[in-house]
């Protein structure tokens, strides 16, 4: 029964698929044809000029006209509207701040669905709410479009080199159509499942270097005031259980390591402010499925005060120096 | 005047050099002279037998005949009180469960120090406060005698193959004497420092793991709810910035990885109410020495009030089950 | 300049209020004209009956016949949807579990403001996000309607008394209005401010009642542990800066107090479940404000923990239950 | 066997208890005899001039002269150590900063066991450990003499208008005696139980109030965040079930209440690094009785870190300061 069950469902995927293969080859058959950008940000940016150097034409807009005056020196078709890129794009990537824009690129007045063809493909690579994800999803497939989140992990530099690492979430089918974007803009590229997964995968890990960083720092600076020398702690740690990336990679002391922000005075890096963003999806999302997360809460709450307390722009190994300094100082 | 003392103390030194090196020297022309064992507990037991195995006369004593019988069988000599240890080895080496027994064994009626005859080695194992190990090498000091700390890390299994790891404090002249009884015990011996700070390293170690492990816990429970496959999810994880002993080592959900406690209904391992002792010891320094730990803290209450709900005996990895539990269940 | 700005100010308010007293004196002059009631579950359902104590013809809906029934018994008049009832009534009450079903009933196909007349009072006694009941105030407003939030505190028994607590928040000139209908289902009404600020007044309310009661709950468990005897440990607390409603109204320890659910094996009172709902709320507007409340926020996950461990559906006091429990038992 | 144990244990306590009660009455004969004072700090030095204005002749030392100095002008006489004190006076009052200050006037070189006479009462005011009030206990019962802790509650105000609340612990044949000297320095004075209690009593009822505090600073930033106006957010609480001592009382937020050290930029009150102390001794006992207190554990982190980041000084109110401070400022 089950089997007959799984054989069906094959038969429909199989249906599913040959309606999908159809508008993928289409695509595929003209992979150079435009892609659309939607959001020239400090990643949007360097994300689209990789788009142009691997030959694609480039359909772009944004808010700001100063960022969409660069991208058309470099030879990008600049537009009005996210609707009109979606008239005259059929794979388009938008990289925006939040969830409240996505919602409104997507599904506002001038928004892509407003004029999107049939079998556009939608790649969002915002880091949001997975929640959200679904919901652009299923509005995307009322218009006959698909809808994947592919969030990214790497900064501005990684963006610039290519280098980003892509968590993919979306129908199975589409997977491939969409590496061969995002291989031009990112150095790994990880199918995750069903859409959502991807700002799941990429909530969940940022989730856990938050505790791991701030765990890191409350053990060195408890290591220090016990009279441990922070180099030899660091490697004692990273050669047992204790040992985590952010012990081992990118530890918050300052002379441990070379060419991390904590070498630098917490310049440069993954900014508090991010972190605590990020922390606040995994907030919402544990809230909404009633998940217990009570260290990646906290995290959320001490990131969050640092922000009020003049450290939302330092790295977020910053929390090292929040936790350490010496009463009486 | 701080310059004179500072000479006064350097002579001092000097001549403390000069003794301990003589009774170094003393110990260590006579390597095979007895070594003394107290405390043949589950860890005690298989440590002093690999010191038989390797050719030390021991001294041994507990508080249970029983153990005492089962060392005397392969050939050790069974006293009655650590102060007799004393009175027959001068290399002595103690494995006790927690403070109070730590203060008892060695300042106590019947106590070590009692009897210890100068220069004499005392190398103690026991996961305690470092400032009781601080207390210890002072009154060793006042009787002639050598303190140092040497707790392990590593569990009964690593006790029997000799494989433990030594995280070695005191004072550096004499750590070659201790380190040639320890490889007898191990297969690391880590020199960290002044007196305490053996136990300092083992102690932020222990505390980074508990944080480590909770927050995989909450992240995998948290991604698996959002739709991930928690095996994809842990690789995600390790190939990224999220990556920790417990999610790449020691999984903390079934299915994940084979061989570790996990796999095996969270038996064997490293037992809840051992790792909230541990935790216990980090509040206490911290509290002590005014260093904030809000992540430590929390672990520290969370795996108390695992304790308290029938977890305490479970491997610490079973917090992902104490978290996961659903609604309605 | 800032009187004159204040002047026009009172003009323009004088001009709105000129315009919403046209639409208020409508409606009071025919104060026994029907209300509309929306959602008949175990609070809705006593309300909905004090109205119909009270004289007012009740136009009522829900999606359970069953409830609409009993109430249809009483005198009401039932209709199929909320529109239906928009179309009947010019003021109406809804009493909803949650934020979705709150923009279902409102906003939906068959909702509220499909058919809503001009002048409309709207109140929404629902416990949801301030940030819902603001958009359904804009939503409301764009089709000549006004919209308030009145969620309340008490449970079923005080609702069936008409002894609820009303917190209101929306438009000043609009609150005798409210307070009309309101004071016949309840013994205190309270305006807040703005709209939204009766939903941040009730979630404040009951972040502090959360974290008040763990506090309690640890306390009490200490002291006791420490020797205490629980009577007079409350009655030392009550008696200094330790008070609070849990200490001395609601004490969560069986035997110190009568008449609560601590004395009745937790049972009745204020479910953990319902306490992790709001605080949910409470996580939610924080992030949202970016308001760092650290243990506000671990009290939600405490209760979400209890949740998953069977107590649900006790009295939120049972944290002195969950927290307390030995060793070994 | 345990019963003849137990048996010769209550003949020994009969025994013990005719001694005592021989020494409680001569001591009540002659209620004016002198009364030892150990610890002329800030608060011992007002109480010890209360013992005086009841003429009660003082016996008094402390490590500073200039604090005998002042003591000695108003009447008193100084002596050279505790040790003396003892022999001196069979009523001894100690007020001092912490355990091992204890410790050292108790059982050190000069301390007070060395020449207390037999029936002497120690009086322990000093707020500390409960652990080290029961080991003094049985070094005084070993000496003969009756130890009890009483701790205060009430600050340096609170100590020169003899309005101080003590918490005593203790046997309670020896409580009248104690009570006769405590309501010289105190408006209340509470039995609480076996030693120890006193101490108990008093770390618990500040746990909560720390809880409490920053409890309600937490609501009430949310609160204002959401658009609520603070008296009034101040007013529903206190109306309800959020009500505490913290928002009543002693309200936080600058301007919702006056004569409070909110109203005064947080100077005076009762300073965050005393409420530090009193959460450390909190988390040592609980960690010691293995009880769990997640809130009581984050409350002392926070003030932990409050005094890392300059509030050392400040009033424990001004955890709202420390969590309001806007992103950006």
């Amino acid at each position: 029964m089950a089997a007959l069950f799984r054989g069906s469902r094959n038969l429909l995927l199989r249906w599913n698929k040959h309606v999908n293969l159809a508008s993928v080859s289409t695509r595929s058959m003209a992979s150079k044809t435009p892609v659309g950008f939607i959001g020239l940000g400090n990643m949007g940016s360097p994300m689209a000029r990789n788009l142009l150097k691997n030959g694609y034409p480039v359909i772009a807009t944004d808010v700001f006209p100063e960022s969409c005056k660069e991208l058309q020196d470099l030879g990008a078709q600049v537009v009005d509207s996210p609707s009109e890129v979606a008239e005259k794009a059929d794979r388009i990537i938008t990289m925006l701040p939040s969830s409240p824009n996505v919602i409104e690129v997507y599904t506002g007045p001038n928004g892509i669905l407003k004029k999107v063809k049939k079998g556009t493909l939608l790649i969002d690579s915002s880091t949001i709410d997975p929640a959200v994800s679904k919901e652009m999803a299923v509005a995307a497939e009322k218009m006959g479009a698909v809808f994947m989140d592919a969030p990214v992990s790497g900064g501005v530099g990684a963006a610039s080199l290519a280098k980003l690492t892509f968590m993919v979430g979306g129908v199975e089918e589409e997977y491939n159509a969409a590496q061969e974007l995002l291989t031009c803009m990112g150095a790994n590229v990880v199918y995750c499942g069903q859409v959502g997964t991807g700002q799941a995968a990429k909530i969940c890990n940022n989730m856990l270097l938050a505790i791991g960083m701030i765990g890191t720092a409350e053990t060195m600076n408890l290591g220090i005031r016990l009279g441990l020398d922070p180099k030899l702690l660091a490697k004692i740690l990273n050669m047992s259980s204790g040992r985590c990336w952010s012990s081992d990679t990118y530890n918050p002391v300052p002379g441990v390591m070379e060419g991390v922000p904590s070498a630098n005075n917490y310049q440069g890096g993954f900014g508090t402010t991010l972190m605590a963003k990020d922390l606040g999806l995994a907030q919402t999302t544990a809230t909404n499925t009633k998940t217990p997360i009570p260290l990646g809460s906290l995290a959320h709450q001490i990131f969050r005060v640092m922000c009020s307390r003049g450290y939302a722009n330092k790295d977020f190994s910053s929390v090292f120096q929040f936790l350490r300094e010496e009463e009486g100082q």
